[in-house]
């Protein structure tokens, strides 16, 4: 037996297999996914886990590796949210959720920490140890929302697009604000004394790091698509460039200390459209479900590992600091929340409801990303009460407000997604009220965000797509893309239910279920044997048909305000003209 | 910058980057891959890295880890082998296979052992110190054809399927003699004596480390499939069991000491039937393709390693030495395969020609397996010598003879592969007579292939299916599977045309082109408007037509010893022939 030589890709097989028959394991019963979110379930495995390692090994199980869950298996996960983010909502909402996600954290972080700070003075608390700045620093690991647990709850409780965007969107996009923020006070501590200049150029670093993400999540992005323009001879290795590129925008950004989390958002929802119209139609369907597929593993994972890291003698237990972290946390968030919407409320038409509200603020869930922050702080002696306060607060939130956030947006009857899909007809008029907006906007000067919707349009249209794209001719309008793709499902249910038509495809077979059909209407009618068509005419019959079927299909692109209507073949359009006519005799 | 932290997950990015861009490269230009094997071109790329590594630091360039090698890049190449490996070729010639694989490859190694100690003999060659059992040694590891170069080289060849699985299989089967060979005289070459009992030993430990791989290869493969009846309501994780389990019984084997390319074939082979059956389409295609994907890119990365490798300070030159090993290793090859095929030959009907045997004396290519085994040898004085030669052999293999063959291919105009797939009718008529033998081997009670074929077949209709499918109903005979799999692409390929008939599906479509039609037909004929057919008649019409179709489609599974015909539906039987004697009329 050579255990040592295999240890390391064993291990992580096997508890990759243990996260996904846990998985499976749930989904057996019925009943228990629709109670309990899952993230609840993946902890209390872990926790059980933890207690078994505990148990045998007689000292703590190995925490979650902070390294580990930066560089493996957060990526996977932020990539599957970039990729699949729906587009419209986050940039129509963009200016809300900036607003949350960057002064809205800054609140919450300086907030908590001062509070908390008042706690420890105190005397009868024995807290006085614990200095201002390392309460804004565990302040700043422990404001932010998590991106993975907000995920894991929010998609089970189908609110309305909106409210679902708004706390997604704040927990993605607050990472930029918690690296600095983290970093700051970081290096703060360490410091013997602090100029106001650092303050400044704390403040400054903001921007570089959020912008800096996003530059580099874009230059990957593009290049990926720019990538997949040659990949025509070998489509077997297209998916690869879709995870290579965006990992590699992760990883440079977290190099120069910039925004990993926003980099590879940026690159995902930046690459998107311009490799799913180079790649093959597998390819992609590869590359949506290995996403899907590696970031449920990664969340699993997370979770597990965090219920397995709770157990052991990493903590210092003080009532006061922990209860007041609880309390805190929720208050200040409520405030945030309820002070920032009415500004973002005072600027709106369409208003956040203070039920929105209220999920907004309760939704702030925290996960493994303070765990792993509060794992990376330097040593020092109330290292031990973090960890405890940190993980006391994330099994709150994951437990007491994931398992309550169901039954209360029942209760309050909060707008819920709407189960179908948009029409075709729907669609059409969003489009056409943009253009007509970006009109409107036009005239009037005011720069807007239909505006720049337009502009980047055309942009996009005129540059970006004639580079970035393999076969460049009229864009498809979505319309069209999403009859092609309603057009194959029918295609594969019918071919499934063994009903696909071969007559239109094969002229001789529409013939010979012609003959079939009039001479079965003479078994029923009995009468007319000689109408049967000769050759020639339904010859003619079926190119008729044909064509008609295919100018169905031929829909143009819809209208856009830079492209010109191609002129639609005059003469097969005086054809059908004729054919009308004729019709109507 | 903090290059440190990503530096592990950045690199390995970069080279699989490297890897991608250099495949897209070659294939940019089209003449370029169908005059030079892929492999050769890696590998001339990896010489350029090396070269330039080591020119920047002038220091040896790092040659590919072993164990990187044996647990990471080697996997996805024997998975995907395993899996996609045709079975009736290769279970119908499993015998020759096996005496290529394991009585070749031992006369291989003790060929090329005991000649090059001859050569070792002579005083000028200033060789004396390399003892018998190093050369042995070092004969079991250069004997072994490799199956990474072997399959890169003969999926562009294009030969006959017999020929390509002779020597697949043969480079694939090998490993188990290999991996005993190899360390025995490792362990030979640290033991003070060796005695006879050792010898039995490493003979016995043939069957073991074979059989052992197969085992636990089938038992993997069984709980995989077994677990995939369980993920109908999670589809997005089943890829991951495909991957996962493959992967355990390769590393499984490898902590015993199994052959672990033994162990992922067997595990492959016998879960892809019943996974297959079990998994959604789409997780289907994403198996497939990324188990291309993968593969594809783990052996571009092992030539490109190889490549970069070759250049440094690790070899020690010695004409005489490289110059005989590379001459033994072609004729003790050619000698082996002329005499095994000689025995092979005097059993079967459907015997391998000379050309046959030409190609597969030729076709023993060297590779990364060898590479990575010598650089695993203990060190002593002459390692370095070895690891020249071992390279030596490699490159002129992959080189010279990996060049040449598809001249060589073409002049001896070899058999080739045919190009279309076979017919439902052939696959009906090759059933057919594969009941017939069995039925013949029955009554003669001669043991054959068929035989035996016959009673796995009932085995596995009886229980295994019942225990590994997830609905369990009449088999579906793979000519039903094909007609499904044709009719699904059929599908497509007249969505994409936009072709696709709705008229089928809705009845009322249906209709209206009925009622164009024959409104067209007045446009042309100009006559006979009203025998436009009433409604009634069109929906008696469209029934009848449908059921028609439909029953086209209702093929029955094929003719099966071990189930009875199911009873078809005499009244729609008795209908069909009613419609049909009217025609007739």
């Amino acid at each position: 037996l050579d255990y040592q030589h295999v240890q390391v890709p064993f291990e992580i097989t096997l508890w990759i297999m243990l996260a996904s028959l846990a998985k499976i394991g749930f989904h057996l019963y019925n009943k228990l996914p629709s109670v309990v979110p899952e993230s609840c379930l993946l902890i209390f495995v872990g926790l059980i886990m933890g207690g078994i390692i505990y148990g045998l090994n007689d000292r703590s199980p190995p925490v979650m590796d902070s390294d580990i869950f930066f560089l493996y298996l957060l990526p996977p996960i932020v990539l599957d949210a970039g990729y699949f983010m729906p587009s419209r909502p986050f940039f129509e909402n963009i200016g809300t959720i900036l607003l949350y996600a960057v002064v809205g954290t800054i609140w919450n972080v300086f907030g908590i920490g001062f509070s908390l700070y008042g706690i420890c003075q105190v005397k009868s608390f024995r807290l006085q140890d614990v200095s201002l700045l390392h309460n804004l620093l565990f302040g700043s690991l422990i404001a932010a929302v998590d991106p993975v647990a907000v995920l894991a709850v929010f998609e089970e409780i189908h609110v309305n697009e909106k409210l679902h965007i708004l706390v997604f969107g704040e927990s993605l996009l607050n990472d930029a604000v918690t690296v600095v923020l983290y970093k700051l006070f970081r290096s703060f501590c360490e410091m013997p004394t602090i100029k106001s200049m650092d303050v400044f150029a704390g403040i400054g670093k903001f921007f570089v790091v959020g912008l800096g993400g996003v530059l580099v999540g874009l230059s990957f992005g593009f290049t990926a698509a720019f990538t997949t323009r040659f990949t025509k001879d070998i489509r077997v290795i297209e998916p690869l460039f879709v995870f290579l590129y965006s990992y590699l925008s992760y990883l440079t950004a977290e190099m120069f200390h910039l925004s990993g989390i926003v980099a590879i958002i940026s690159c995902a929802m930046g690459m998107k459209r311009y490799v799913e119209a180079n790649i093959s139609l597998k390819s992609h369907t590869t590359v949506k479900y290995f996403m899907k597929m590696w970031s449920s593993v990664s969340d699993t994972l997370i979770f597990i590992f965090l219920g397995v890291s709770t157990i052991g003698e990493n903590h210092e237990w003080n009532w006061p600091y922990i209860c007041f972290t609880v309390i805190f946390c929720l208050v200040w968030r409520a405030l945030g929340v309820l002070v920032l919407t009415f500004f973002v409320n005072r600027f709106h038409v369409n208003t956040i409801t203070s039920k929105d509200q209220f999920i907004i603020a309760y939704g702030g869930l925290r996960g493994a990303i303070c765990f792993s922050l509060v794992f990376l702080l330097p040593d020092f002696h109330r290292k031990k009460l973090f960890i405890a306060a940190t993980t006391v607060v994330i099994l709150f939130t994951v437990f007491v407000q994931g398992m309550t956030i169901r039954p209360l947006v029942d209760l309050l009857a909060v707008k819920r997604k709407r189960e179908s899909a948009p029409t075709v007809g729907e669609q059409i008029h969003i489009r056409f009220l943009d253009h007509l907006l970006a009109g409107i906007e036009d005239i009037s000067g005011h720069w807007g965000q239909y505006y720049w919707k337009d502009k980047l349009e055309y942009f996009n249209s005129k540059y970006l797509q004639k580079i970035l794209l393999r076969e460049y001719d009229q864009p498809k309008s979505s319309i069209v893309l999403l009859y092609e793709k309603l057009e194959r499902k029918h295609a594969m249910e019918l071919a499934q239910a063994g009903q696909l038509g071969h007559g239109l495809a094969h002229p001789s077979f529409l013939s010979s279920a012609f003959l079939c059909s009039s001479s079965d209407r003479t078994v029923i009618t009995d009468q007319k044997l000689e109408d049967t068509p000769n050759p020639d005419v339904l010859d003619n019959m079926q190119e008729i048909l044909a064509r008609n079927l295919y100018r169905i299909r031929r829909t143009g692109p819809a209208y856009n305000r830079h492209t010109l209507p191609g002129d639609s073949e005059p003469a097969e359009r005086a054809k059908e003209l004729l054919i009308l006519r004729h019709k109507s005799l």
